[in-house]
């Protein structure tokens, strides 16, 4: 027979059990977070109607999209979860309660050129609160402390939640006449962490801006704000009376300041920052960003913010909404190649592998089976393979434990059990088997997913 | 604006939040069974190159099939996850230990007619033992021993797995001169349900499979053997001495429900079916299907068996291998309509929900912090409403509690926590709070998924 070649697409994400295995545990520390919140899970179409997804039109997004026909149906792969939710709600927006809180850790599809570290099919995870006609301010407090609580859960120390508001922003600009050019300005601005503060002014002088150098002035003056959070919204109160969205900003920026707080996220992992606008046009009040401190040039992992429109381009109805979204098969990926994820946490499929030494397989059975009832993995090795075989399987799955059962074991109705890392080997009965594990793999998932 | 009517395409599940709790608890039992047997998760792209998904090629799947391009390259949905575990197992052999047992739950397309109940993106729950070379028998007890052990955790009672052995068909089929027919045979035989004896033997004498009357009543006796397992096993035994390969068949068949009484699967949720073949070619000794007995309607929801060549389009290997799907959508669906999932349980997205009753919302963001803490899934509410919509959400979300904090329950140190079944309410300290709300959340999840 004619074989062919197996491969993977380039640009899409396939682990191997070790690394699956931690993706697998980052995931389940997002999801019980989401859900300690008050988040209920979504889990929308991987396809939808191509109209439905590009209701918005244009862009970027409409050339990497993932778009076929299938008989006369006219057929898109989702690219983000925020379109998808926008869908959701005004689908079935009678039988939802509002604000309607949902999380959603989903893939989506991009056809981006490849490169490393760029993927075309990618994991999401999102938290968005949608309100009816209103939506408090202090959701957009609560969403950065599950993210401040997510990263601290997955061990990160060293990282800041930059938060800022588009109101602040606009209203700025309104001050300067420059309404107008307030997207392009706020587009340039976002680049002074890669190409610094000169260039940053040269381009805002230079066409299609051409700013006067007053207005340029102004405006690095502004972005140079800076200090503790405390400083910054003290020095944005100068500016106050000249524009009452600014003004509307501030108020807002500072009560999440507040809440901040409230919800006990520590000052050094969020700050007040004036120079991220985030690119996407539908951002209204607060927006945020979340970088990992000691390797900015990540970029944020983690964004998001405040929305007045959720649902525009399907409904009628006012639908405000606040949500961020972690983008995580990248941040996976830049953790693992920052050499960042714990290896010390157990990644073998079982805690123990129970390796028969008589023909007949019942008692090791029966041992698996008391086994499994006490909540610990275990996995029965059934081939009849020399006992150097079976060990050296073992030590490639990397298990932490060995069971040994062979007839004297069989007859003194105890079991062998072997510590797969210190090589310590005792005879136990069941229960004490039992004990033993359980103490052992706890201690070895005690530690946390992320160093650093 | 022109607004787009939002809907999800036909043969797309979207479910709501209250019935999505109910899938997401499903799958959660899943999750937990398949590791606690020691299987890996696995995670494989949706999107595969089509000549690596089609190196089989031909039949009904293509058809079916979500196949596009994007630039150069010729693309494809995964239709199954047996095919994507071929490749992976084909593309890093050297890397994984064998046997190697993983799980993978995901969404598989298939482009079918669109029909009640039948679904064009649906969850596949796999479970597969791949082995090197070689794959001892026990494996193929242990799978439907975990298959039991989902079922019956989920509620299940009135289940019957049944097993066969496609080494006794074709051995059988080769005693009476009909192996080039068998395939055909067994095809008509897998009507029996469904159209009853006299039809299957109908379809035997008629063209195109022209059997003789004798070669029909051999036929019609084998498949009406019946009785318990140890009947069953006992009048293969009358057949022994003809065919090597039916020899090796009843061997396997009588080890197969040997182990499986060892691993604990009572008589009544297994049974020795001779009538059962699966359709797929490349099952070659143990099958297997589930059915849910008081609803032989429905088919089977489980299905699977062994098969000797997993990745034999991709590599020169022999890598034999057993497995079981189940097809979750489906199986989900048809729980839904029968209107057997319990309602009882909570699918509220919070256990409890904190109602500030004071402007100052500082007090609930300490108290919903402290629930939080203690594992309690808690949801703030942050809008400004009067008291009488706050209970309204509180009552559409179906949380089982709610937490009423005001001035006096704030000077007192103190909260008011009312549960939203009895109506009653209580004034607690946030230690007694929590006791409360674990007790009664405890007593909520401790009912079955799935009723009868």
């Amino acid at each position: 027979m004619e074989r062919l070649k197996p491969r993977t697409l380039s640009g899409f994400m396939e682990l191997l059990p070790a690394p699956q295995t931690q993706m697998r545990r980052i995931m389940a520390v997002l999801r019980e977070t989401y859900s300690r919140y008050g988040f209920t899970p979504l889990d929308t179409p991987v396809i939808e109607a191509a109209e439905v997804l590009l209701a918005k039109g244009g862009g970027e997004t409409e050339k990497q999209i993932y778009r076929f026909t299938k008989g006369d149906a006219d057929l898109a792969l989702r690219f983000d979860l925020t379109v998808p939710l926008a869908k959701y709600v005004a689908l079935h927006y009678n039988e939802l309660a509002f604000p309607f809180r949902r999380y959603q850790i989903g893939k989506v599809y991009r056809g981006e050129r490849a490169q490393r570290g760029r993927f075309r099919e990618f994991y999401q995870a999102d938290i968005d609160i949608i309100g009816d006609g209103k939506l408090d301010i202090a959701n957009e407090a609560e969403i950065p402390s599950i993210i401040y609580s997510i990263f601290t859960k997955l061990g990160l120390t060293r990282f800041q939640i930059r938060v800022n508001n588009r109101k602040i922003l606009n209203g700025f600009y309104a001050m300067q006449g420059l309404s107008e050019k307030s997207g392009d300005i706020m587009r340039t601005v976002d680049k002074l962490d890669k190409i610094g503060a000169e260039k940053v002014r040269a381009c805002l002088l230079d066409e299609p801006l051409s700013l006067t150098a007053g207005q340029a002035d102004e405006i690095m003056r502004f972005i140079a704000i800076s200090g503790t959070n405390a400083e910054v919204l003290s020095a944005l109160e100068s500016y106050r009376g000249r524009s009452e969205l600014f003004d509307a900003g501030v108020d807002e920026l500072s009560t999440v300041a507040r809440y901040l707080g409230a919800f006990g996220v520590p000052e050094e992992n969020f700050a007040v920052d004036l120079t991220i606008a985030r690119g996407l046009d539908y951002y209204t009040g607060t927006v945020y960003e979340t970088t990992l401190l000691d390797h900015p040039e990540i970029g944020s992992v983690c964004s998001g913010g405040r929305y007045d429109n959720l649902a525009e381009y399907y409904t009628d109805r006012q639908l405000p909404g606040v949500g961020i979204s972690i983008g995580l098969t990248r941040l996976f990926y830049v953790l693992s190649e920052q050499k960042l994820l714990n290896d010390a946490l157990p990644t073998a499929p079982a805690d123990i592998l129970v390796l028969p030494m008589t023909d007949d397989l019942s008692p090791a059975v029966t041992l698996s089976t008391a086994l499994r009832a006490a909540g610990i993995r275990t996995q029965l090795y059934c081939e009849a393979k020399k006992f150097k075989a079976k060990m050296s399987y073992a030590d490639k799955l990397g298990v932490p434990y060995v069971a040994l059962l062979g007839e004297d074991e069989i007859a003194a109705g105890k079991v062998a059990v072997k510590d797969m890392r210190s090589g310590e080997q005792a005879l136990c009965t069941t229960d004490e088997a039992i004990a033993r594990i359980r103490e052992g793999v706890a201690a070895l998932e005690s530690g946390k997913i992320i160093l650093g």
